[in-house]
């Protein structure tokens, strides 16, 4: 568990653990524009669709400050301001998150009526202070709810970083192994180190490390054979997406980790908070899939891996069909097939 | 298609050129002695099944010229000769190449009863340089046999590097792709990156980009969304050992991407001389797979990926079951299930 989002109210800035950096180098990323929140976000200062969603709510309040500061509240004001939030809300197409944290301010603007805007840079602030909260305690029940799928003594494979690191602070997939732990459960990790950016390398391995929890690192190629091995008991991962059919769009990789779990017949888990299901999206394949830079396939930090001119690609995630998970792990509680109806149920139950 | 082992006979030295440095810099790193063949066999300074056969040939010439130069050809020379062979034999554990190298030196030396040892280095001599012609000659017979496989308009994908640098100089996997080319089809490759050691980003996509065939790099990780998109008509990889029953050991990660070309009704087809086939082991599971150093996975480069302290998994190879290969392309035409059948067939007719 991090405190890897800080807002610092006397400096007006969001502080970010720069995850670039990480596992070797600790440094603090400050954020006081809207500039510096789409930098973040589009650079992978943060990621993670839970993290990137409380940022963007930061981001709302920022953003706020920063018009502020450019028309003392007066004038257009307004247009301004919606501008940066659409700004902020297309730093990155995939998780539905960031787009979700972006209408839930604009949706307490709505609800204030004719509020003045430092009034609404005070609401923002709460209203992204209780998002992070609120994230928190969603990842703490997805951790229950999540924990007790496992047994003692199993071996939990996990791709990409759904963890604190890609949270408010406890994680999704990684929340359901610390609910595993905290039900009394010895369980250890593989964490696919996932290529191109390495989150399974750098973030899974590090947080996990950090708390104690034991954990082995794999090429994302090892996968196959260590399931063939029997060495892995259950997969579980997070979601950028899941849609309304309940396809989950991940990191890319995950597909195939999906198809290769289903194949040994491991059980395959999905860990994400309800804000993540997009119900407005039929299936996994009416999601965009971000085409990131060449460079993060190209080169490992400054070590250039490919021939020059060799053209890449970086997609950066795919979708999971529903009829590989096994489970969907909400805060709500765990659902199953037929998705479409379980989710359903889940956001009526929540009053969603 | 590349020189990159070159005996040079006036300096009595192999002349390699160092794969560990591709694609930004190309060295030739040169062997005089048994320990610099086993040192390059072992940090993967030449690599690839049957060019490791190859090197071993030409390392079975240069102990041979090391224990004359220590012995004069005098006393116990035999004792210290057998002791070098199976210094070579052993620097790799998987590709059954080596060790068929060497058996085949030892094979010559038994037909030639009570020779010399300065005979026995030339005929030593001799003997490399024909497997080594013998190697580019049944890569190119892959190649006619498999380019048949595919057709104009085609997008071959592979995994690892099994081209020019993986064998004398021509490929088995990149054979049957220079086959296709050479039988007038326009088709184009993706090589799969290949982590930990990325044999297809530095490897593959060098040779073939010097070679003007159309080659994009993708991730390990984008192979089963690529194949989903549609984007891959067919696979060819490979391998270090083939078994008895069919079954494919090939470098790590293969396993995992036959089961995604089955899952997308992809042809999956494995390259490799009669050569690689070992049909004194019966399976797959049956091969012992090579366990390498963990900083090939921590490491790119000098640029630390992993925590400090984490352990990790660094399986080289995975054996993928018969049933998920479509066929095995040999110098002698292209064997289908039931395998022992066509493989026991395959080696009757060339009368081993």
């Amino acid at each position: 568990m991090t405190d890897h989002i800080q807002y610092d109210d006397a400096a007006k800035a969001l502080k970010l653990l720069d995850q670039r950096l990480l596992p070797c180098t600790e440094e603090t990323f400050v954020c006081r524009t809207t500039e510096d929140i789409v930098y973040a976000l589009q650079t992978m200062v943060v990621r993670g669709a839970p993290a990137i969603g409380v940022t963007a709510a930061y981001g709302c309040h920022l953003a706020a400050l920063e018009i502020l500061a450019e028309t003392g509240g007066e004038g257009d004001w307004k247009t301004k301001l919606l501008e940066k939030l659409e700004i902020i809300a297309e730093a990155r197409p995939t998780a539905v998150n960031l787009r979700w944290a972006v209408v839930r301010a604009k949706d307490a603007w709505d609800a204030r009526g004719d509020v003045s805007l430092p009034d609404l840079a005070a609401a923002w602030l709460e209203l992204a202070r209780t998002i992070q909260q609120d994230d928190i305690e969603s990842c703490m029940a997805i951790g229950r709810f999540g924990g007790v799928l496992f047994n003692d003594g199993d071996t939990i494979m996990t791709h990409c970083n759904a963890g604190a690191l890609a949270t408010a602070g406890y994680g999704t997939a990684l929340g359901v192994i610390r609910g595993a732990i905290d039900q009394g459960k010895h369980v250890q990790v593989i964490a696919n180190e996932t290529r191109p950016f390495l989150q399974g390398a750098r973030l899974t391995a590090y947080e996990l490390h950090k708390d104690n929890i034991p954990v082995t690192i794999a090429c994302d190629n090892a996968c196959a054979l260590l399931m063939k091995k029997g060495m892995v008991q259950g997969v579980v991962v997070g979601a950028d997406r899941i849609t309304a059919n309940g396809d989950a769009v991940n990191k890319i990789g995950t597909y195939g980790v999906a198809v290769l779990a289903k194949q040994h017949g491991i059980p395959f888990y999905v860990a994400a908070p309800l804000s993540t299901i997009d119900r407005d999206t039929p299936t996994g394949d009416d999601v965009p899939i971000e085409d990131r830079t060449p460079r993060e396939v190209t080169h490992v930090g400054d070590v250039q891996i490919c021939p020059t001119d060799v053209p890449v690609y970086n997609f950066a995630f795919d979708p999971t069909p529903n009829e590989l998970i096994t489970a969907i792990v909400t805060e709500r509680g765990v659902l199953r097939a037929p998705y479409t109806e379980s989710i359903n149920k889940a956001f009526d139950e929540a009053g969603l």
